[in-house]
Formats: C-alpha cells, sequence, structure tokens
C-alpha cells in the first residue's frame, strides 16, 4: 500500500476561467495546457494499518493547518472508493514548483497525490478515471497527467463523469519554451478561487468570454497540430487579455495585474516589433510566462532578465505526464 | 466678424467609447462629463474679407500641417453653414491643457472654436444646434458647452441633429476635484480615435459594453442629483474598467494603461481601504484623473504625489460652460 508518482506542473494556453459545480469542480469552459518540464512535485503515499490520522510531509515539514485539511479531506475521496473510511496514509511530498513563480503548485501536487494513492491502493484506473480524481483535488491538476498538450473537456453531465484530460499532442511534437517571468511582487489579493467565482457571478463580459472560448480552442489546436507558432501564440495571448478583461467587468472590479506586469507585457510586444516570436501568458497572478522558441531563447531571456523589478526567470521546456518511481 | 469664447474641458465619467457614423461624429452610446474649471482654450476667430487662406495661430505660433488643416476643415462647416465658401478667419488660440496631462484639448478647443465662430458670423444658434456644431469637431467637444456635469446624448437619426450635450447639474451643484495624475509616460501608441475603432469593429466585449452603460448613466444621474460621491465614484471607475477591458477583447489586443498607471490605480484602492473616498478614471492613455472630496484633498494630493512616475499632479474644481470674453 505504498506507491511513489511524480507530476508536473502545466500552464494553460485557453484559460480555465469559471465553475459550474464548485463541489465537483466542474469547469464552465474547456481549457488547454502544455506540461512543463521544469516544476514538478514527487509525492508518496503510504496507506497503514495502524494509523490513526493522515500525516502529510512537504519538503521534509510537518504539514497541520489549511494544507493539511486539503490533503486529508482529499484522501477521503480515496478511502470512500474503497470503502475503507479509517485507512490513513502517510503523505510525503517534495514539492519543485517554487510558489513564487506564480504556478499552481496544487496542479502538480494533487496530480501527484491522486496518482500516488490509486498506486498505492492498486486501483488499477483509467486515465479518464485518474484525470478525474486529479480533478477534484484542483482543476488544473487534471490536465497534468499526460505530458505534452493537454486539453481539459468540460464535459456536460452534472456527476463530472465527462469532465477530464485528453491529450491534444505528446512531449516530443514540438519544442517550445516557457519562461516564469517571477516578479518582485507581493502577494496576490485575491485568489483566483474567488477571483474565479466573483467573475462568473457579476461580470458583464462573462457571457462574451465563454462564448468565445470555443473558438479559440478550434484555432489553437489546429497550430498545434500544425507547428504554427505565431498561430498558437498569438491565441494564448489574446485568450490570456480576454480573460483578464472579464476582471475589469467584475463588481467590484479588479485586476491580478501589478506595475511590472505591464511592463513584461510591453517588452513581450517590443521584441515582436524586433521580430522576434514571444508571446504572453497570466494567470490570476501578476506573473508572467512567455513562450517562444529555442531560437530565441538567448534574446529572450536577456531581454526579460534586463526589466526593472523581475527578480528570477526560470525556463521549461515540454515536459511529460505521470511518472511512477 | 469677430469674436471670442473660452471653453473649458472636460473628463466623462461615463465613457464616450465608439462612433456609429465617424463623419459626423455620432456615438454608439451616451456619454456623462464634468466640465473642468482647471482646463480651458480661449479662442478669437475673426472672419476678414481680405484674406486668401485661414491662419491658425496656437499660443502666439502660427500653426501649419495636421492641425492647421483640422481647424480649416472645421471652419468649413461654417462657411457652408453660411453659404460663404472664401470667407477666410484669422484663429488665435490659447491653450491652458497641457497635452501632457493627458487631457483631450480637443473638447475645449473644438467648443472654443466653435462658439467663437457662431458668435463672430452673428449666427444665434440655440444651445442644440451649437452643441451639434462642437461635435463635428470632436466628440467631447460637445459636452463642453455646459458647466457642471453633462450627458451627450447620442441620438438616434442619421443626420445627427438629435445627437447633442444636455446639461444634468450645474456648476454650483456640487463641490467635487479631479486631479490629473501626469506621468513620466511616453505618448500614447494608439490615437483614441484608432483604438475606438479597433475595438468597436473586433472586441468580443463590446456589445456587452453597449448593453451596460444605459445602467451606468441611470445610476450615476441618481447618484449627482442625490450628491452621492461613493456611488458616483464608484460608477465612474467601474465604466472606465469596463471601457479599458473592451480594448483587451480586440484583435489586435491592446492595453492604454502602463506601470504607472496600475499604481495609481492600486494607491487610490489603498486610499479607499483607509476610508479615504477617492476614484479613478482612465481616458484613452496612461494618464489618471482622480475624483475626490474637498474634505480630503490635503490627503488625496500627498499620496498622489509621492507616487513614483508621477510627474506632476493637477487639481480642477468644477468648471462653467462657454464664455465669451
Amino acid at each position: 500500500m505504498r506507491a511513489t508518482a511524480k507530476a508536473h506542473t502545466n500552464i494553460a494556453l485557453i484559460k480555465y476561467w469559471g465553475k459550474r459545480n464548485e463541489q465537483l469542480i466542474l469547469p464552465t469552459n474547456n481549457s488547454l495546457s502544455i506540461t512543463l518540464d521544469g516544476f514538478y512535485t514527487e509525492t508518496t503515499v503510504h496507506f497503514k494499518e495502524n494509523l490513526t490520522e493522515d500525516i502529510f510531509i512537504l519538503n521534509d515539514e510537518i504539514i497541520s493547518g489549511v494544507p493539511y485539511n486539503q490533503v486529508t479531506t482529499y484522501l477521503n475521496l480515496f478511502r470512500n472508493y474503497v470503502q475503507r473510511p479509517t485507512l490513513y496514509a502517510e503523505v510525503n511530498s517534495i514539492n519543485k514548483v517554487p510558489t513564487a513563480a506564480g504556478f499552481a503548485s496544487s496542479a502538480s501536487g494533487f496530480a501527484a497525490l491522486a496518482a500516488a494513492s490509486a498506486r498505492a491502493l492498486n486501483l488499477q484506473l483509467s486515465d479518464k478515471e485518474l484525470s478525474r480524481f486529479m480533478r477534484r483535488g484542483s482543476g488544473s491538476a487534471c490536465r497534468s497527467i499526460y505530458g505534452g498538450f493537454v486539453e481539459w473537456e468540460k464535459g456536460s453531465k452534472e456527476d463530472g463523469s465527462d469532465s477530464y484530460a485528453i491529450q491534444i499532442a505528446p512531449q516530443d511534437h514540438w519544442d517550445v519554451r516557457v519562461a516564469a517571468v517571477v516578479l518582485n511582487a507581493k502577494e496576490k489579493d485575491l485568489s483566483s478561487r474567488k477571483g474565479m467565482k466573483r467573475t462568473v457571478d457579476t461580470s458583464i463580459f462573462y457571457d462574451a468570454w465563454l462564448q468565445n472560448v470555443p473558438k479559440d480552442l478550434q484555432e489553437i489546436k489546429e497550430g498545434i497540430h500544425a507547428r504554427n507558432f505565431e498561430k498558437v501564440g498569438s491565441i494564448a495571448e489574446a485568450n490570456c487579455m480576454k480573460m483578464h478583461a472579464t476582471t475589469l467587468g467584475a463588481f467590484p472590479a479588479f485586476t491580478y495585474w501589478q506595475n511590472v506586469t505591464m511592463d513584461v507585457m510591453q517588452t513581450i510586444w517590443q521584441l515582436r516589433s524586433n521580430g522576434i516570436l514571444a508571446y504572453f501568458t497570466i494567470d490570476a497572478g501578476p506573473n508572467v510566462k512567455v513562450l517562444y522558441l529555442p531560437r530565441d531563447e538567448e534574446d529572450v531571456l536577456k531581454t526579460l532578465r534586463n526589466i526593472d523589478g523581475v527578480s528570477e526567470v526560470i525556463v521549461s521546456k515540454v515536459g511529460e505526464g505521470i511518472s511512477y518511481l
């Protein structure tokens, strides 16, 4: 009853932005991501007969409070699945996703936790079943089951049984790069969960966002299959702009952008006007991720590292899906 | 055939954002502004029988090129109106609207030019007729005919005859203040005219913007009549956010914001969380205008002047409409 899984985080090019069911974590729109090899979580789950509660160790520290509660609540899904409500586990995680990088460590975290738990219990789940389990921990986690380019099908069923990830193209399909641009910025005021909910509930632009996603998805998938970087980059950047527009139409209006966020965006536009194909995407926080091709790596990184207020630029290649150690 | 008029600029609380007719300058939505006493243009128009072309002097300099062509094209409207196609004028303007302040000097400029031209020709126009003439020079100019709080009725007729300004409340109705926060920023890349057109033509959010304006207008007018500053400020700020959201949904997406724009916005939110009622609005450029009450003037100005990247903060009270000198 012991297994170790490794999951990489992912960055959405078509954003997950809104839930139709908060409890089951069912989204209002399909999303599409690249799995990143630079950022991952490695988790060992060891179910033990003699434990009276779960133990959660993260980066060699025993964890209590909210993160502990999230893990133990999540493990209840597996305990219920095997009808062993008092089968507790020792969970040991190594997280190689710097929180400051603005990547959702919850994506790789819950993907690794789900995979290790299922394997420890010898559940023999299909990919669809496992992706659905990951989704229940954190929506974007369900995409980390696969490497390469991954789409999360929103599904339409109320029980969420048709809401899981599918692979669009494998890791070795295309060598694109993602630079995580970490800003000297304070923590975000509004969590992505709360910002998403306020937007769904109040933004005058939310319907238009939803209506537009299928078109962006269709076109970016064409671009990925054809390895058309200009097409993929420009659709991803435009989709990010539209997601952030919805927050400006919420009530009260808000934004995740900060001063240096704007500087990075303008720097990318400047790079493109100089003929270097680089595109940005931004999640629910101030940091920026930049997409580019290997041939432009030196120029892009040098330019990004020269921006005042940028503390770090971390490069990632396209990563692989879940693996077991 | 000589007259001098003085017109103040205005700042929109409900934004004019899109034309339904580019030639006649007919807007897609009603807008609402405060006339500002701090910024104005004083223009003398002298029609002379013996001139062979118009002469345009601005701040004691003889002007040629694009600004000259705009003035002379505009004067054709009056020449056609009086059926004197070769009656040229000497136009002498003093502009007290620093271009850097990000106020449309075109608003006070064309309002003063229209009023002086009409008076010089002894046209005896009604306010509606004069406001319509102002509109043909620059849309927002039509609001500068009145002091206080002014609405521009979009109208529905194709010839624009029902598209003019009406006064919502006079200058002495309410003492609110506007601080123009001037940034150390470079000139905007995209003119408001071009940005507006790209948004109307391509933004996925433009329909939602249009549908929302009547509600914002109705509520802000209630707030103005009741002198409810929190209501007026929060609607104005939200309307500005929605206008800027539409640019993020255009293709290609764009924004008028820059790094310090974000800092000023966040500073205003910080002020409010400290109990000081201040609200921002932003037009098609990086500068910010801040609305506040006289009682908070010292706190607001001190805070704004302390922001890195702010070069100047210029205060204005509610101004009066057209006057003749």
